[in-house]
């Protein structure tokens, strides 16, 4: 797309996002504003244990009102490594660690308004240890399902995460 | 999670979302911050021709800088059945009409900080004609993939896009 940018502003500096809104002149002279959710982008695991089975979260979404079943995942620290991350936020939000991390892929999880990417990794050799939940995490719960478990979750609409979902997908394709 | 919303305000009202700060005190008596875009949903189509390609479009993503293939998508109208805007953004994206939509499931594209959730259709009996694409839309080329050079391409990185990348999941478990 060929575009000049007039002006960019950062309309609301968030905790998790800014919300910025770009003007922007198309080669046609006429103007287009874009609005864009500065996200620091994150890390998904897929913790594999010994028996094959795979550990979700069952976590209540603020957003959404309901709780959901995922992947564990978390947001990047400012220019954090993903590795880095996917490491602390398995350990944070299940209490396992990993022996090895294999990166599966990376997805843009809302193009249009977002530059959120959240890099996958499937971990095995799982550690069991305790969890370093924050407090808005307290009330969330371990799982462990098979992948044809997850798959059958899927396909009924009890799973319905994307990034979830896209790891799965990864994870049956590895 | 049990909690109490003290306080709710919307920090920016965007034109694609707005940005609202929410207020909590949880049951310890501690305060906490939730952070939400407030977006309408959308709908997703996957586009099959009777000789089994799969439509898919190839856009420039502002937010990004890159351009992505994707599965044809767009935003509901306030209160827009899905459905029927599944119907429009095919036309309008591709040009083309379908003769039959079938609900395949539907996902949250970022569940911890974001309402957003999208219905996926798969879309047959494929009738071309025009597309009307918005001028920031007019960059879109189409593309055509089998199934297999999708799920190639996605595992190759190429395609990376998480709505497509689900879409494609539940196609081939449908």
């Amino acid at each position: 797309m060929n575009y000049k940018l007039l002006k960019s502003e950062i309309k609301y500096h968030g905790k998790v996002f800014d919300h910025q809104v770009d003007e922007i002149q198309y080669d046609s002279g006429n103007i287009g504003i874009r609005e864009v959710a500065v996200h620091p982008g994150g890390a998904v695991i897929i913790p594999i244990k010994e028996d094959g089975k795979i550990i979700l979260v069952k976590q209540f979404r603020y957003p959404l009102q309901k709780t959901l079943i995922e992947l564990p995942a978390g947001k990047l620290d400012k220019n954090e490594d993903p590795l880095k991350c996917a490491i602390r936020e398995l350990e944070e939000e299940t209490g396992y660690k990993a022996k090895h991390f294999e990166k599966l892929g990376a997805i843009y999880t809302a193009p249009g308004y977002c530059t959120e990417i959240l890099h996958i990794y499937k971990a095995t050799g799982m550690i069991p240890g305790n969890h370093n939940r924050e407090e808005g995490e307290q009330g969330m719960e371990l799982i462990e399902f098979s992948l044809d478990e997850i798959k059958q979750r899927i396909l009924s609409g009890e799973i319905n995460d994307a990034k979830t979902i896209a790891g799965i997908f990864y994870l049956i394709n590895d």
